[in-house]
């Protein structure tokens, strides 16, 4: 059983057998990580370095515990605190990484395309955990196994992405992902934060959040990165709350099953509502996270899979 | 041989055996931490995770060296640079967390009582390493084995605990922990550092070092914490230690073989004199940091033997 | 095979024999770094502390990996963010790691002299990871092991190192090495960059590139450290790059095979020409940081062999 690719840059260079190689293999891992002994040793002796150029808990937890659980010997770097401040470029940092033979490299980078280029310097597979707006394509594939376990199926569903999806790298991969899996989706959020060029990748495109939620059966939110939006439009949490916020009201038009998903970390009151956020007959964003380390596990191994491959000559 | 409690948040809920089976237990780990190979296998394939919402060098150090060392995967969680930053709640924090399936959670914080709401959110084990003003219980267990190691008991001692009582969880745990032991405890520190309700609990209150310090078996000397001064009394350190701080003189009060204890970072000068801090013959200062490790072992494997009781059935 | 030494405090204690005997014991290291699984179980059970009181981003990494590859327990302090900020001393921080039991003490602080000091108060042993102006002994060995490999000896080579030599523990911990190995150091650099005193340990001192740079097997590049010029002369860049900066012309002075090495980070442009430094014909830098990990390793595995003589009694 081997993965197509040498390392996970993005969704959009996965197949939709790719895709569903790595839910399967997660699958297992689920059920290990609620276990009291949660270990296995396919990645025993390799060497995980987790940079991350951008603060981050719960990528960057969901990584090591990843890792730790299957065995890896596991080294966080605190690239701010980094020799990027002696003058040393990304490239530098990379390459003395390297050099110390690393097997995984798992990197969150603030620019897009940071993650791809470097993964062209390096000798081991690369897992990008979110550069710029560009991919996160782990958060895309937790998402997509927590659908698949509610929903038993990722083909003809219609999803709702809702929310600040202009900053966002999880909308982009997300969208990937579902229209690789052959779902529909709808983008719902105001003009100024839902940018064109995606209503020219086939999404469907709405301002008013009770026309884009009727007969959905997924609805995701997003997380209003007020930390992203230099200069431009800020809206206040209040109206934005009243208009975009997910409540029970807003959730009553889409289908009477719909599940709810938030990425994290949530603004309960201006995204979501908290007493929704927190009913587990609706909300699966817990499950999410679980899905989150499970995902990352799969993904490690079959990446690393490959690498032993390509390392150990016959 | 199990433990009769699923979390350990306070002195306050254990009972005298309670400590007795936790001190017991940590016994056999001060013997295996002065081995050259100090490990034992009882938490493997268990997930710690340590959250520090506070800066800790000691404790989140003990704790993080505890786990190591019986087999454990242990995550440092850096809270301060966490997503509490991105407008996250605590809860939403500890629910995270706890859906990556940890099996023990060490957790500090500023704010009395933040541990005990958290415990009831999750479903792992949950370790107080330190509330506010509240409690730090593996501090008072951690000095009662080393009382228990110099005197050869816990019971019909008197011990004196000097100084900032009223900033200091320590004061406030080893009180609860060396009444029910049947001990005396005599509080000492100027009457702006002595809280009024200690004297409910039946403590004798001293505004005088050396009427205080008069036949006590144990002197358990306390940081100054200028950090928590908010706007109130701060002395000055030049007249704090005239008055209140620990020298040879003022020891020659106690008992002949009265031990001296800080639980520190010390401010030698300031609370205690330096040479008499470093005196083998009278200090046990370092071997509270040794009995640390071997007291957070022990608790940690009994917290996780019910735990592995709970979760797979029978 | 035992040590001759309890701790590695600088190269200036160290025989001829000894630095051969972590050089050839780090070669297996290399070959095992290079596979697949790299892990060798010789400091199993033991526990490794690293104390680092400057940031640094690859002699920790390089540390830790080389612990954690030989099954340590490794646990990472941030020492700005520690206890000494409470007003603990450095001696007082090291006591209380001390009592924890660790087996190997890695530390790096901004004061030369403070790793030696700290070396008497502890039982444990100690490396030096660089302090202050003083020595930087793993760096001196892992450019010892770089030379050796490429130029089959360590004697009778000409070897020049070049630039900010005032500032450089790596300078002069690699001086003291190549002078025991009898090789001959020529040192270039501005006047107020290079030290009197080394004319008087044998070196040849030189303030021009070109005159120092004829004929050498070695071109030892140092970064320039402004960040430890406090009020004294500051080069600009564009001057410092056109006098003392390398380039293919400049090296073309010295023997066809001669090889170019670097500490790193690098500034580009400053001290050495980009596309030289990427010119795996000529530069070693990549090869530096991989013989980093190995020479920390086998320094680490040779001063544990002596512990556990030490510890255990027959």
């Amino acid at each position: 059983m081997t993965f197509a690719h040498r390392h996970l840059l993005g969704i959009e260079q996965l197949k939709p057998q790719d895709i569903t190689q790595i839910l399967d293999l997660a699958e297992s891992y689920v059920d290990l990580n609620r276990q009291a002994a949660k270990h296995a040793d396919v990645l025993a002796g390799l060497t995980q370095i987790n940079m991350f150029f951008e603060a981050s808990t719960r990528t960057q937890a969901s990584f090591e515990l990843a890792g730790k659980r299957l065995g890896a010997d596991v080294m966080n770097m605190a690239m701010q605190a980094s020799s990027i401040k002696k003058g040393e470029t990304l490239i530098d940092t990379a390459l003395t990484l390297n050099a110390m033979h690393p097997d995984l490299l798992v990197v969150r980078h603030p620019h897009s395309g940071a993650v791809d280029l470097l993964a062209q310097k390096v000798n081991c597979a690369v897992l990008n955990a979110g550069d710029g707006r560009h991919e996160h394509p782990t958060q895309a594939l937790l998402d997509a196994l927590t659908i698949r376990r509610a929903k038993g199926r990722l083909h003809r569903l219609n999803v709702a992405i809702c929310g600040d999806i202009a900053h966002s790298r999880v909308a982009r991969s997300n969208i990937l992902l579902l229209g690789k899996m052959e779902s529909r989706i709808r983008l719902i959020g105001p003009p100024t934060l839902v940018p064109a060029q995606f209503a020219d990748m086939g999404c469907e495109v709405y301002d008013d959040m009770r026309e884009g939620l009727a007969g959905v059966d997924v609805v995701m939110m997003l997380r209003l990165q007020k930390e992203r939006m230099d200069g431009g439009f800020i809206p206040s949490e209040r109206e934005y709350y009243h208009r975009y916020g997910l409540d029970a009201e807003k959730l009553a038009l889409a289908k009477p099953d719909a599940i709810v998903m938030h990425p994290g970390p949530m603004n309960r009151g201006v995204e979501i509502d908290g007493t929704l956020a927190d009913d587990i007959n609706r909300s699966v964003i817990q499950d999410q996270v679980e899905m989150g380390v499970a995902v990352r596990m799969a993904a490690m191994e079959l990446l690393a899979g490959n690498l032993a491959g390509s390392r150990v000559p016959a």
